[in-house]
């Protein structure tokens, strides 16, 4: 007998139908002998109904408040999900964040897990009942509520999974894994059987949206296997652990991110401190950047692109406009236009010839590279968004034929 | 400066504009340099729509997994209240019933109150914050949350008002008092100034709906004065009081009842003991008792005829027809065509003649009396429910002119 941590999405509880398919597979692994934790996020658009209801009243409300009213959207999930297990005759209990011992700090809304004490969860585990926690939530030392963060679901069950030793976290999705490329995009991506947490934060960061990458860095940190698997098939599904494979594939994903713009500062003085001034500026705004590029322009000044997510591209243009004068810029060109896409691979670290054999599969297909960044394990290209479909495509069939 | 505790319910804050009017009615409280603390009720259907989709999942849902669910809805009008007042510019903070201190016992969705610890109330009420507390929820002891049955806000508006001393606890309704009868059905009707709890109780029991009949009972027994009044007119209301006025009117209100069914076993020997029999077994499977009239039948048989609430009908009639043979009956007649009428008063005590008068007035619109019950503050009648309106009309009449 092993215990699980299994988490469902808000898609896969969405309605009545869902919740019933989802008591299904729960009490299907209690019934072959498993103790269950489950895990679950707010019913479909609970969270952003919530979140528009309260911005009707008052964009400005206080975090606290905001956190009061969403835990309301996992706890009530949680119960149905409970109600719906207890038609089918298991044992089961549902308990909220602060009931199952999520402990956080006061930083509401993106609040981080201090600990968790399980002891409340070990008692009802021992009364063989399946346990439902109300995912993305906690409380701080005030005893106020906290919520941990859009996605936070994810990483509540790994966090579950590490205090309580669980021998594998499943992650339910609405696919049935990690795939090389999105079956949308790429009709011929294959289902990974495995994959490591390091292939995995660069794909999850890089836009491939099947888990969150906090939880992805605290599995690996935690040493908890994950496993991403369908809600509605009964296959397996992509386990990410530490191992790595004795003969990695040079590649093993392709992954894009369309959420993405371009910011180009033209005619920067070519002296110490520029690149300082303009990146920390950012950072005290909390607007994360990511790919960086600087080359010499005319007449002794040289020019500064980076990407960073479209959403604030608003707030980051403002700024830099407000600085103009201390940062002696010329022109300032914004772009949201365009298209990160990725080769994620452990076996690339032996492999140098990755990055030249994707640069030449665009180049056949004619699409034009803005800027590269690389990693150990990645190689990402900048390009017009209009060419994004095409470019996982051709970068997929050299690589997986 | 005062401490006033102010109850909304659901029809009060059932969305993002009665919201903002019950903000503004309390922040004015707040600027007269009130304390304020303030107990809501869930938004409009939503307890209905969540016992909805339990019951769609499970009709059978355990009792603890429905109050996990249920307690959302007042928790999320709670911060949604919160929010709005914010918005004011207000200091303000919403509380579960637990962060409250609402201690209860483990009897889920009927619990008993034990016990308010209201330290963290006091704690905010001190840092000059309106609070905002989930009504109608608490906690036992094993940390699980409970509710205290519908209706619940209003015990816990009293509960809190006793437990902080408060000087006065106001209960917010669509109507802005106790009137002496329903003015939808007597347009003449007025409204009272002020009431006696027991005359305030007879009412609330008998189907008048302002206030639930355990709040008035516990505002009795705690000595906390209750104002009844409008949401949305700024006038005075009514006061429910112990003090009982010098002159009391004979007749203070006409009530109406018309979830009412009545039960006659026809042909039952008349021998001691049968009516105990009957009866307790209602009591044991909780079925409340109203009226109950007993008469001679033919051929030393007796007939005994019971009014319960309409929704305890067939339930009450199963557990007759199961129990047929030991309680011998000839048969059994039901009829949920029925409403009972009352005239409440305190002042009748010393005025024999309410009753005659009632039934004159009945008698001359014929109208048919089917029961009679009386206390020493009320008399009332079961007539058929077409009559029913005509029958508080008349009533009115003859006692308001």
């Amino acid at each position: 007998m092993s215990l699980i941590v299994k988490k469902f999405g808000g898609s896969s509880v969405a309605d009545n139908d869902k919740l019933r398919n989802v008591a299904q597979v729960v009490t299907q692994s209690h019934a072959a002998g498993h103790q269950v934790v489950v895990v679950v996020s707010a019913q479909g658009d609970t969270t952003d109904d919530l979140l528009e209801k309260a911005a009707g009243l008052n964009p400005g409300a206080s975090r606290r408040e905001m956190d009061m009213l969403l835990v309301c959207g996992e706890q009530m999930s949680a119960s149905l999900l409970a109600i719906a297990i207890e038609k089918l005759g298991f044992p089961v209990i549902s308990l909220t964040g602060w009931q199952a011992g999520m402990q956080t700090d006061s930083n509401h809304s993106a609040a981080r897990i201090k600990k968790i004490d399980p002891e409340r969860v070990r008692v009802e585990l021992d009364r063989h009942n399946i346990v439902v926690i109300a995912g993305f939530q906690g409380i701080n030392k005030f005893g106020d509520v906290t919520t941990i963060g859009r996605g936070g679901s994810d990483t509540t069950a790994v966090a579950f999974a590490a205090s309580l030793n669980a021998e594998l976290c499943q992650i339910y999705t609405d696919v049935d894994g990690v795939y090389t490329a999105d079956p949308r995009v790429v009709s011929t991506a294959k289902k990974l059987n495995e994959i490591s947490f390091d292939e995995m934060l660069e794909l999850a960061s890089l836009g491939a949206q099947v888990l969150a990458s906090r939880s992805v860095e605290m599995a690996k940190r935690l040493r908890v296997n994950l496993e991403v698997l369908s809600s509605f098939r009964n296959v397996p599904g992509t386990i990410v652990k530490e191992v790595v494979k004795m003969e990695n594939m040079q590649v093993s994903g392709v992954a894009r991110d369309n959420n993405v713009a371009r910011i180009a500062l033209v005619g920067l003085r070519d002296m110490p401190g520029v690149a300082a001034k303009i990146f920390s500026l950012l950072a005290q705004a909390k607007i994360n950047v990511d790919i960086i590029l600087q080359s010499i322009g005319r007449h002794d000044t040289k020019d500064i692109s980076f990407t960073i997510a479209k959403n604030y591209l608003d707030e980051a243009r403002s700024l830099l406009e407000e600085h103009r004068e201390s940062l002696a810029y010329e022109s300032l060109v914004v772009s949201d236009q365009i298209s990160k896409v990725s080769a994620v691979g452990a076996g690339m670290v032996n492999n140098p010839g990755v990055a030249s054999r994707m640069f030449e599969a665009l180049a056949s297909a004619g699409i034009n590279i803005q800027m590269i960044s690389t990693s150990e394990i990645k190689v990402s290209v900048l390009i017009d968004l209009n060419d994004s479909d095409r470019a996982v495509q051709v970068i997929h069939q050299e690589f997986f034929g």
